[in-house]
Parts: C-alpha cells; structure tokens; sequence
C-alpha cells in the first residue's frame, strides 16, 4: 500500500490565550490551505529561542488548538539550544521548555517537540486501506539512502488526508521530497 | 556485530594544487587527530558557495588527498543551493560544481557531495569481522525512530579504525550521536 510523503517544516500551533499573548486582537489570517482539511498555514510568524540561539519567521499554523505546541527538528534543536522528545502532536505534558516570541509579547513554556513519524487517517481511510485496530507501521525508503523505518503512528482524526508526515531531518536524511509515493509494510 | 556511529559535519578535503590556491604557503597545520589513524582537522577552514547562500568555518581536513571534495549534508545542499550526489569519497567526477574561498583565493569545480553512508574497515578488520568480499551492509537503528538504514559501504583503507561515518542529516534523523554502538547486519 503506497502513502505520498508531506515534509513538515518547523511550525508552531498555539492555544487561543496564548496566541492573544502574542498577538492580541490581530487576526489569526490565512496564507494558504494545508494537505489535511480545515488546516492553513497563517500570515503570522514567531521568533523562537533557546539557550544558544533564535530562529526567526517561524509559520504559526491555523486553527488555533487546546494546546500550544513548537514542532522543530534535531537539526533546528541543535541551533536553539534545546531537547525536546519525539512525541505525537498534543504530547506536550514534557515537552522541553521554549521561548515563543511574537509583536505583542512573548512567553516561555514546555512546548518543545520532534514530532513522531505519522500518517494521518480516518475511519473510512482505516477501513478502506486495512489499517482497522492498527497503531503503527513501518514505512520502505528506496533510493540511495534506502532502508526502513519504524514507528510510524497513525495519527486519527474526523476528516483525513491519507498522507506521511515526515520532518526536515527525516526527509533529507532519506533524500525524500513533497509528494514521493511510499510503501507502508503492515 | 556492533559498530560504533562517527558524525561527520560538513567538511573539505584539498588536493596539493587546490591547496595552494587557496592557502598559498600557509602549512597544513593540525588542531585535532580524527578517529581514522593518519587523518586530522586543521586550523584551517574555508567558506563554501552555492548559488543562493554561503556557509563559512568548513573544517579543511588533512592530509590532502589527490582530489578536491567537499561533503555537505543535504540540508546544507539546500542552504546553499546546490544538487550534490550521494557518493562514496573520491568519486567526484559527477560532484555538483561548488565555490571554495580561501584566504589566499577561491575556485569553483566539480566537487560537492553528499557522503554515502561507510564503515570505514582494513584488511585485518575484515577478516576478524567475518567482511571479506562484501561490499556494504545494512545497520540497525533503535530507538523512537527506529528502522533500517540500507546502502552502507564497507570502505577500505590500509589501516583503519572500525567506525560507521553518518553525516548530521542521517545523525540528527536518526536520533544518533558520536559513539552510539549500532548492530550490523550483513
């Protein structure tokens, strides 16, 4: 069974108090749609700073949710200064701390995560693909830097986009782009 | 068998003409031995070019080889804005063309790459290890982003230290460091 690839840039989702910290009551507008429906990345970007250093013009992703979340790779970790787990999106009870910092203040919280190889389903798609009842999969990279890799998370939600979400490191580490067809072992 | 994980950073290897060049008589002098016997890093580093962006402080290691070579993760490719190929080193004749500036001038050749994944091993390593005759292997990867990696190059040289080299793409991916001890399988 093939699933296309998305790369997922550094991005931040905040909680609505949160973003009126940083924001106040500019609107949360959108840039553009994202592959999964009823997402879009906004017009608004954050500053984001660790121990070492600070990574500017980082996408705040729409909607707003019941959590505020930094989603970076190892790589972007290194230059910030930071350690954050690898952990499913909302997992971000030990994240590692973070200083989020927008036009209208900034604020400093465990928001700090890598986010865990996933593929985004729903009920028709784990009932139309066979993946009823199924946590994880493992997923084939072919090419020069072929391999596989393992613990790739289903990740549920109402509506879905059937596709891979991989970050930066995982995507240029294993010579992958937007879009590359992938073929899931069950 | 268990190897031990070596992460290269970006890094330039000089032919004697290049050298010059770049350096005029300034000598080749050492700041640190690396892992593999004979080999160090310099004092001595260089900035590199692409078509869009710069990256300065490439370590120039020694001692020069009879090839100019610059490997650079993919991650760096982007920054920079050049296509480099995954070869083993020394295979430069399809490299991306690449601008080396050293303080005594630049040029600009054939010469970027992306390393592929090897484990650097010698004849007596070989036959201790059960390696004669094969060319590259695979290596287990545990860990939260566990998996394969393919494609790993057994690479040869008169006297060498038993090391498995990644570059920081498949490091930071991979959730990886320096001396981490990963499974071979052959």
């Amino acid at each position: 069974m093939k699933v296309s690839v998305g790369v997922s840039n550094r991005h931040v989702h905040l909680n609505n108090d949160d973003y009126k910290l940083l924001f106040g009551d500019a609107p949360l507008t959108k840039r553009n749609d994202l592959t999964q429906p009823n997402t879009f990345a906004s017009e608004l970007t954050v500053t984001i700073t660790g121990s070492k250093r600070s990574i500017e013009n980082v996408r705040v992703l729409g909607p707003n949710r019941s959590y505020t979340q930094v989603e970076i790779s190892r790589t972007d970790a290194y230059t910030l200064g930071v350690n954050p787990p690898v952990r499913n999106s909302g997992e971000v009870s030990d994240a590692d701390v973070i200083t989020i910092i927008g036009p209208n203040g900034e604020l400093t919280k465990k928001a700090a995560i890598i986010a865990a190889r996933h593929i985004h389903v729903d009920k028709k798609i784990r009932e139309e693909k066979g993946l009823v009842g199924i946590s994880k999969v493992s997923v084939r990279i072919p090419g020069e830097k072929s391999g596989i890799i393992d613990n790739v998370y289903l990740k549920d939600s109402d509506e879905a986009y059937f596709e891979l979400h991989l970050d930066t490191d995982d995507a240029n580490a294993l010579l992958l782009k937007h879009d590359d067809e992938l073929e899931i072992i069950k």
